[in-house]
């Protein structure tokens, strides 16, 4: 068991109700292809957690408040919003509806299943009354025809102990379902505010077996057509009829099932939405997805959708032996990144991809610099989309860059549609290194990719333009080369510092990288107006950029002065008191030398070479010290830089903790959404750290290494058109092209051309202290037999 | 004229209606005692800019919106209420209400004088019909009586062109009035947000020529009974009438009056408020107060006023020659701080006294850092009286430290109550110098009056548990010595920063301040639990103080690094963009070289003693570049810098800012309100800038020196109980004891001991290169002359 899942290591099952659960088995469950997501909440409706159906990109805004505003303060706020839901399928056993929560589950469970992407339900349900039916159901939101979700639904009577022969009048009711009911947010800032009835009906029509729904949020001004067509199999004595009106579209069957018989349906569910386009024009658009969905039918949308993923798997699979745990929820992490951002296609990948309303759908700059890593090396076409909605919100950031009195373009620190929603901006505005980590994330797609077309068309202008946001936030100072100041970096427990190594040192790439794809490109700069004299100056900033270094401590501050601070008094912090942000005032925590998540470690990783290993070893011991990991975004990167130190049992356990956060809730949120950019840690603590994979300067190098508790680790990349296997033991590792021309490599600095299959000797780790987590904040080790049998289950923190 | 004001040494006088200018002249005219105040509107309620009657620590409560909220952030804002209105008294003039706007007025002027502490009223005004009056009024808010104020009132019909014989029929109206309507607040956040009918009707009652109305406001829970009676002169035929309801009481007199006749009455006003005590009994109290009043006669009242001034007069006047606007603004102002602070008794002096909503009638550290050092050496016993309402508020102040998880107390960066209004923290909470500028002013009042009174009933506890929050707020570090990081200085520019030195510095002298009181008070010590090894602590903290210095440009930082942050680009910023705050994120200013208001320039005068004079004129110069002056918290103290390193004529220049900053509204917003600070900072610049008083150590010392344009400058002051004059010239200072023991001081360095009168000659200034502030910034220089006739209006900025 792993969180109350059963193991396995290519589904994730749950047995039995447990209505308390619901919330975060409904965000596991969920299912989405990036373009619609579906919280994998019971057919019936009820009893549920959340109910959620997400279209991305579609939001409710609101006013944001404050008591005391500032200039250049966002004046609105977006927020997901739950949509017409056509997920909901109810029943009548002989009157009685089915609710879990009352009669009896005599079997019930629901599983993912990583290959399929099908979402299954079987359960045995005996009525208050004694009447028994199965239920069957499979779900999936189709990887090919994006608009399109559909369920194949089957109920079969079953013969109760004192079940006669008589048949059973069973009802089914097929819903559309406008404006559910959901409850109210939290104080927690964290928690997406819930958005009453966000949807005016616009027009409701139904026929046959057909029905579509057009609604219109009413701030936001955008229109959602929701549709659902089906396919019901042949049913002797069966009574069909069909119903719309405002908020509600059902289509009802009666039917009476002897024993043995099966009611079965097949529910194509449709969504359209749009800022500009009519009610008719989405009707139209959902009609003819739900007639191309019926075409196709259930067999065939199946059919797709195991291909889809086969071949995802053929370029992504992460094998694991020694952590059977480890090894479902590593797929299970890749699994919810592919629906994160299989089909986005220019719309954002938010922090909780579809899954749930945390943060209020928002898109941070995770997305950049966990998850597209990810898909860069597994779906480069996706990490590609992703980027071109960065590059089609660009006109928002110039406009944000300008009144914030910059040039170039200050992307939003959290966002729907491109427009900065952050009502606090120490921790948001601030936070400008998301404008470097989208720079990175280019760079990174086009060396591992050459697109040349994206390159022309989006990339360098991306480059350029946050260049320029970069030479016009810092400056040259006689005391100290080239700074920026006043900036906020990763670690949100500290705000508004000076020369923030991360975003320093990510700013001097998004330098170099500009200057570099404007030589690639020389239309494209001319175009972008970029002169001679404009790359002279990134490359003398990037140059002279101020890396702020503690000669007393001998290592580097994660900002100026960072060093210096009060250090945190973690021997009387109780356990309760984390996450800390919810316990001390932000004053208290960015005063001091506690850091909330990777920051300094994280330029250990992403501009590594930059550093000496001498020197990412007394840094990371250093601020190993100080990270309390009140964030998911923390672990992932501890992993990758414990193992590049040679501290293999440590980044075992901060892999292991990564892959686990929302299996097992260590958050203690993943009611509100799954963690994307943890689960994308958790690759990246495979992949960089296990694996070494390191990508500076465009060229893929690799160091693996395993902890002793995992006997072989296998994972699989995409590299400029290649398809490669690298799969370590305890002393070798064996690099395989699988597909394309052999690529180019070094394994622990040795050159290496992977070109069928390559077998090479893994050196003895280096050997520094091993360093340790603030008293209370060990991460909790594994046991060297691995998997959970032996490990108790974490204590989730509080919050986080 | 000075801003429309006629010139005089001893007045005020505003001729002519100008509707356009009421907000700013019912400012101005505003009359208080520091417990009740009225603004100074016409008193028949219209026209009216903002109607205004403040009751000192009578607040409505309101929550306080946050888009994304945090751990500790104040919960609930208070707002200044505008209480039942009993200034209004309205005339009807043969069916025809006297009103400004209709009709043609004839002669109208108001002048408020400074000896007799009335505001008088004088119009001769012809109604639409051909009708004329005389309307003459005196208002008085008492200083002796402080729950009462009053109105004289007479109306004298006058023969028109057209006037014939017939007695003219006045009604008169004189009313209690509740729920005023007031117009919407704005969206600067520094207007205070207008509360609509803030009160509930508790109870109405008339009887006779008197009425009471008591209400309570809905959240905050506070009880205010409002009263008034009438004395009516003996008319024939006179018809008199009173009623009462729930917002509104009134008396209504009616007689027909011959030419030459005058209809006269004086009404006496009376406020009682509480959070505690009862309905009826409050109601008692305004009626015992209304009996005191009439006991003693309008007469009576004016005397007791004028005798009350005549006092303060004798120890605080300021007489300058060679500027008549100076004279007549200087006197205004310290009339002002006196109506502010003079009976307040343990409630708090507001930014803005009792003159306007500004602010949301919130008390800042301007009361303790501005304020108190004019009334302590003018009027000491406000000043105690002032520090008592801290002292008052200690409980709450403990509370937020602890909440803050900081020891000792913590004082609110705004409030009425006691409890922390900021609802942004980096430039509220943060700003933790309040706390020691509390101390500071508990020392400055100490040293000059040595009351072991207050210093064990108050003083002793107010500076340990601020040295306790300063212990606990730095930190011993290797690397440079006690730090005091992440807080925010005076300067409202930059937010967040480490070792600020006004605020070490401050912070230190807390320390050592401290300790002082421990041995002056060891029985006090030893209830706070105050030991050797906390004194021993704070000796050494103070010891270790860091005071950031930058050797290569060899000038202090303001806080750590800010000497090589971004300069802000002065040439490019248009006239227009000040005050940046309302054109420039915080984010961008926090990060650059640009200063609000005197900072580091602050500490050098109230913390002289620690730098050398080279030290001070290179400092000054580097900051005067860099101070944009957009607080009026400002002016005064570059003037009173200026001085010291001998720029005689720029202390000059930034004296009259300092001191016409109200008269001429140089920042737009009178309206709301006058900068006590202000007024107080152009005394401070008299005293300390022309006078070069300091009182480091408790030691009151003089260094006089004149700018050319000035022939003499005179001031007096308490010390010890005794007063003395300084008066002087060109090229010699002449110290004069008016009252009590001789003084001992010094002249320039040179000791003296002031018992009769010395006269002694004034050395040459130091000469250092004038210093220039940033482009545009410039204070207006004033011509040799003196006075206003040879100096244009000074241009506002367009808000502040």
């Amino acid at each position: 068991m792993s969180g109350g899942f059963d193991l396995a290591p290519w589904e994730l099952r749950w047995t039995g109700l447990a209505v308390d659960q619901l919330h975060r088995t409904e965000s596991v469950f969920a299912l989405s292809n990036g373009h619609v997501g579906l919280r994998g909440s019971l057919d019936e409706g009820e009893p549920v957690g959340l109910p959620g159906s997400y279209l991305n990109g579609f939001y409710e805004a609101h006013a944001l408040p404050y008591a005391e505003a500032g200039y250049g303060y966002p004046e609105a706020g977006q927020t997901v919003v739950n949509v017409t839901d056509g997920k909901i399928i109810r029943l009548l056993v002989e009157d009685e509806p089915l609710d879990m929560r009352y009669g009896r589950a005599l079997e019930h469970h629901r599983a993912l299943d990583f290959r399929t992407g099908v979402l299954s339900r079987d359960t045995l349900w005996e009525s208050p009354t004694g009447r028994r039916v199965r239920v069957r159901t499979r779900r999936l939101v189709s990887f090919t025809q994006r608009a399109v979700a559909a369920i194949r639904y089957e109920v079969e009577p079953v013969a109760a102990d004192d079940g006669g022969p008589r048949p059973t009048q069973l009802v089914v009711q097929s819903d559309l379902l406008a404006n559910e009911p959901i409850e109210s947010a939290t104080r927690d800032p964290r928690v997406a505010a819930a958005l009453k009835a966000p949807l005016a009906t616009e027009s409701y029509r139904c026929e046959g077996t057909r029905a579509v729904l057009v609604h219109r949020t009413r701030e936001s001004g955008l229109r959602i057509a929701a549709g659902m067509d089906h396919d019901v199999d042949d049913t002797p004595g069966l009574r069909a009829e069909i119903s719309a009106e405002a908020d509600l579209a059902r289509l009802t069957l009666a039917a009476d099932i002897p024993l043995g018989g099966v009611l079965g349906l097949t529910k194509y569910i449709g969504y359209g939405w749009s800022s500009s386009r009519s009610g008719p024009a989405l009707r139209a658009q959902v009609e003819a997805a739900l007639a191309g969905a019926r075409q196709t039918g259930w067999d065939g949308l199946l059919a797709e959708q195991e291909e889809f993923l086969a071949d995802f798997w053929e370029s992504a699979d992460v094998e694991v032996d020694g952590d059977d745990e480890l090894q479902q929820a590593i797929r299970l992490g890749l699994f919810h990144i592919l629906q994160a951002g299989a089909r986005g296609e220019s719309r954002a990948i938010p922090g909780k991809g579809l899954t749930g309303p945390g943060y209020d759908g928002h898109a941070f700059w995770d997305t950049e610099t966990f998850v597209l890593p990810v898909l860069t090396y597994t779906m480069p076409e996706a990490a590609r989309d992703a980027l071109r909605w960065r590059h089609a919100t660009l006109p928002l950031a110039q406009e944000r860059a300008r009144v914030l009195a910059k040039r170039g373009a200050a992307f939003p620190w959290r966002s729907i549609n491109g427009q900065e929603c952050s009502a606090y901006w120490p921790a948001g505005t601030a936070a400008f290194h998301v404008s470097a980590d989208i720079a990175d994330a280019v760079a990174r797609y086009h060396a591992a990719t050459q697109d040349t077309e994206f390159d022309a068309e989006a990339g360098t202008e991306l480059l350029v333009e946050t260049a320029r946001l970069w030479w016009s936030l810092g400056h040259h100072d006689p005391h100290d080369g080239f700074r920026i100041d006043g900036i906020t970096g990763p670690d949100e427990y500290s705000a508004v510092v000076d020369n923030n190594v991360y975003t320093n040192l990510m700013a001097q790439k998004n330098f170099t990288e500009a200057i570099a794809a404007c030589e690639r490109n020389p239309e494209v700069a001319r175009r972008l107006g970029v002169t001679a004299t404009e790359t002279d100056q990134w490359r003398v900033a990037a140059e002279r950029m101020r890396v702020p270094y503690d000669d007393l401590l001998q290592v580097h501050q994660q900002a100026e002065g960072f060093t210096a601070h009060e250090e945190w008094d973690f021997e009387n912090t109780p356990g309760e008191n984390y996450p800390l942000l919810l316990n001390y005032p932000y004053f208290e925590l960015y005063r001091r030398q506690v850091v909330k998540q990777a920051d300094l470690v994280l330029a250990l990783h992403l501009r590594g070479e930059v550093f000496t290993l001498e020197q990412k070893a007394r840094d990371f011991a250093y601020y190993e010290a100080r990270t309390v990991r009140d964030s998911s975004l923390s672990a992932g990167t501890q992993s990758v830089i414990a193992a590049e130190c040679g501290h293999m049992d440590l980044a075992y356990a901060y892999l292991a903790e990564a892959a686990l956060t929302d299996l097992n809730d260590l958050h203690n949120n993943v009611a509100n959404g799954l963690h994307m950019a943890s689960l994308a840690g958790a690759w990246q603590a495979i992949v960089a750290g296990l694996g070494g994979m390191r990508d500076h300067g465009g060229a893929l190098t690799f160091a693996p290494r395993l902890p002793s508790a995992l006997t072989r680790v296998a994972f699989r990349m995409c590299f400029r058109g290649s398809r490669i296997q690298v799969e370590i033991t305890a002393d070798q590792a064996t690099y395989r092209l699988i597909a394309g021309d052999p690529v180019h490599t070094t394994h622990h600095g040795t050159e290496v051309v992977i070109d069928g299959e390559v077998t090479l000797g893994i050196p003895a780790p280096p050997e520094f202290p091993t360093p340790s987590a603030p008293a209370g904040r060990e991460p909790r080790r594994r046991t060297k037999a691995g998997g959970s049998r032996e490990m108790t289950t974490p204590t989730p923190a509080p919050q986080a």
